[in-house]
């Protein structure tokens, strides 16, 4: 069993938990898995996301030490997004998981 | 990359790994690794959900065959609930993910 116990309601894990298998949170750290990418290419390459919902999953991911914003004061200015280390500790549980739903789903969905 | 695509807002995929990463899903899936759980003791086990949302939880998982119901005919009535083969194969694959947030969550919410 995990060393925090995720089944306490008060329990600093079930927060992060949250953040990280959140619906958005996911996604957005699969995409940041292989590159950095910038805001744009975050927003178009995960269907669905709205402008609220990638602004509010960044600054989650970002203040739990897992997304690495990098800002140039260019004209325009230019966004990076990237994993920290600890974000790519998270990833390397993550993406099989997310593997592994990419080969059941088929079978999950059709089954029902 | 997956098989099937999670940024493509249609995909299969997509739907499961929303159930599979709901935060009660995960709870429910990590608390029937070890044991068939009855109604009552998932519902004292997990702080915090709600009758409602656990029954909502149990119904999509055995939906998408995850978890099995077993309802005996006594009287009282029994209901027991485990994993199936496929929720075992899932729950390998988010145990590591939920022990590694169990290990860092303190970090996390200590650095914000």
């Amino acid at each position: 069993m995990p060393a925090a116990n995720v089944f306490a309601a008060g329990c600093a894990s079930r927060v992060v938990l949250d953040h990280v298998t959140s619906k958005w949170g996911v996604l957005v750290i699969v995409a940041l898995t292989e590159t950095s990418l910038r805001w744009g290419e975050l927003r178009r390459g995960i269907e669905g996301i709205s402008e609220k919902m990638l602004a509010q999953t960044l600054r989650t991911l970002e203040a739990d030490g897992l997304v690495h914003r990098d800002a140039q004061p260019t004209i325009p200015p230019r966004v990076d997004y990237s994993l920290t280390d600890r974000g790519h500790e998270l990833a390397a549980h993550l993406l099989p998981l997310v593997r592994w739903v990419g080969v059941n789903a088929g079978d999950i969905v059709g089954g029902r």
